[in-house]
């Protein structure tokens, strides 16, 4: 069987815990397995690199940023494979340039084109153990591209999809996907499965383990993933189709994510076309909108256009939106970093109605105002006051009956 | 004009230092001149991620070690490139994968084979100030090399001669060549001008600034270096042809270099072809060796040899040696790290008799043992014991009226 598995930052972070994770990929040799792992960089290594960037100037290029950063994923997978060769194994280190992951050219934020196999199954069939850089990926043109939050997360699904694994281990820090976050609900339980679907509505909270677009990419090419801690042996959640799920609970979780920011554009001209000029200037820089709202037009003449953004992309929406204030006939741009969301997530919601008004009342009879609605068919989100997210969280937590 | 100019470690040891060096290379741009920069790794950086590896195996392999140290340049390089974005100029950083700056697989000690060049003049042509990773290539199949010791020298020299640049800048802490080292010898001076054999021989003794093949390249394909400090904008030595020096002194410098051990290998057979077996061994593994003496045989039966290697390739050679001693018939081997070169280097040698007499007089009158002795014709290097190497620099550089 082929294994794909994937180490995250804080389980490679001293030379001790690459000890260990080498042990753990040669147990899995060892029962047979060819294994192709995929490893983030050390620790804080990519923070500590953005950082010296940040010393040099303020807003560093983004081609040369990917350039700096990729080194961490290169560092621990150099010293990944001393650690299997020093254990008497095989193993041989690979960069995204060498796998061939070939990527399109928008630098820290690239997304994945194409992965050439040769090079890999050449060093399978050699009995090496396959250590690939996460993270990263190459231009046709040969610029080293970064693939943003997460992306050693995607590098792994992806080629555990190309190269057809059986499974896709991702080890982390945590046991697996709980009801909801432990160091704010006690109570919390972890979910011994969860589908994609469910998966993706978390994902898309930013605040949990799995990547969105990892999430994507595993449901669009069906790959199972395994879900566990690097620290133990525990089972951990298993990702995979709802069809394989025997009873999907209403709410499987309630998480809230304090990395997002409301922008609000006022005065917008009420006529066909704004909103996709509005979306279409954030897109071209790679900026990804989360909850759009747009209220009903009061005067039938203008309106008020409301969505989010994480913090990092805040400043360069309000930049963007200011100098469009002309071409949009709209009076001022205003942002509000004081807020967070907060969203319950499950499949169950499609055949149980009533979710999202239960939702609401627990939250009024609190006093905690909603500053902004959005819903899915599996998943409900509310922007709330910052300071009053936790307390939301643990009051749908036992409102929905999770623990 | 096309400048190559190379900045080592200790020119690109902090934030601070990379602004400074990116001014510098404006103001080489702003002369109207296209820019080559090869870069070092910042400060320690390489011997901290050596040391990582060590941490991990006390034999690392050294394909992944290459993988490992190689990012130094690569961090640097982007760095450079961002504070040169900064400051409102064009600029690229490229790995050596990235130039096709092609090796051999000789891992760790790597040399070039070929450059292509259309990346860089690509980038030229587009007005970038191109700054490539040093130290670094890649073999055909795409695994990254490193080119061993002053290896960005090599890379900034062999830049330079298949770019056809008007001069190759080599930028260091020291203010060029002098005749001794200021450390040992406060009478030193420095020189203006030195030619390509005699820096190859200073080279040779390890402890000077430029790299012996890097100066080898230099000679061969004709560039121009100047050796100079990125601390200050005073000129520092050329290091060119010897028929466009002016009048060449007997003895141009004196140096000492501890960075060798002693090897003996006892009770050799007295046949031929048993040097070209121990050496070639050696050269199997990468091993250089510096002088070499075999003393006339005593009983035309055996024979001593002994040679010197440095102190990194010392454990290396005398279990290489051990494993032959059948295979040679020689009863044992013996090292002796308690020893240190001391040289004189100067083109004038050639035509002055008795430099080397009076050089073994200078040290016989401090009772300064000699354990061996090599020349070339313009060096005579001899092996003392390391405790007098200081005071045998400073003799000879009274001695021959360097101060």
């Amino acid at each position: 069987m082929l294994i794909v598995q994937k180490y995250g930052g804080s389980s490679l972070a001293s030379i001790e815990m690459i000890k260990n994770v080498a042990n753990r990929v040669i147990k899995t040799r060892k029962q047979g397995n060819k294994v192709v792992v995929v490893v983030s960089a050390m620790g804080d290594t990519t923070d500590e690199l953005i950082e010296k960037a940040y010393k040099i100037t303020s807003s560093p290029n983004k081609r040369e940023l990917d350039m700096l950063i990729s080194t961490g994923e290169q560092i621990s997978s150099a010293l990944l494979s001393m650690a299997i060769h020093h254990e008497g194994y095989k193993a041989i280190s690979l960069t995204g340039s060498q796998v061939g992951i070939i990527t399109d050219t928008m630098h820290t934020k690239a997304r994945i084109k194409g992965i050439d196999t040769k090079r890999i199954e050449k060093e399978l069939s050699l009995d090496n153990i396959v250590i690939v850089c996460g993270f990263q990926g190459i231009t046709v043109d040969e610029d080293i591209t970064t693939l943003g939050r997460g992306g050693s997360d995607t590098t792994a699904i992806a080629l555990a999809s190309v190269l057809d694994a059986e499974t896709c281990e991702i080890y982390t820090d945590v046991d697996g996907v709980y009801t909801g976050d432990p160091r704010i609900v006690k109570k919390a339980k972890k979910l011994d499965v969860i589908s994609y679907d469910e998966m993706l509505e978390m994902a898309s909270l930013g605040s949990v383990v799995l990547n969105l677009r990892a999430v994507e990419f595993a449901k669009k090419y069906g790959v199972v993933i395994h879900l566990r801690s690097s620290f133990n042996d525990k089972e951990g959640t298993i990702i995979c189709e709802e069809v394989n799920i025997m009873e999907a609970p209403v709410v499987s979780e309630i998480a809230s994510d304090e990395n997002c920011t409301k922008i609000t554009i006022v005065g917008v001209k009420d006529k066909p076309g704004i909103a996709g000029t509005i979306f279409s200037h954030l897109a071209d820089k790679g900026i990804n909108v989360d909850m759009i709202v747009q209220g009903a037009s009061l005067d039938e003449k203008t309106n008020n256009i409301s969505f989010t953004v994480t913090r990092d992309d805040m400043n360069e929406s309000v930049n963007v939106l200011k100098g469009l204030l002309p071409k949009l006939s709209a009076t001022e741009v205003i942002h509000d970093d004081n807020v967070a969301k907060v969203s319950m997530v499950g499949v169950g919601m499609r055949s149980h109605p009533g979710v999202a008004a239960k939702m609401f009342s627990l939250l009024g009879e609190r006093n905690i105002n909603i500053h902004m609605i959005s819903t899915s068919e599996i998943k409900i989100s509310c922007i709330v006051e910052k300071g009053k997210a936790v307390e939301a969280v643990r009051i749908l937590h036992s409102g929905f009956g999770l623990e």
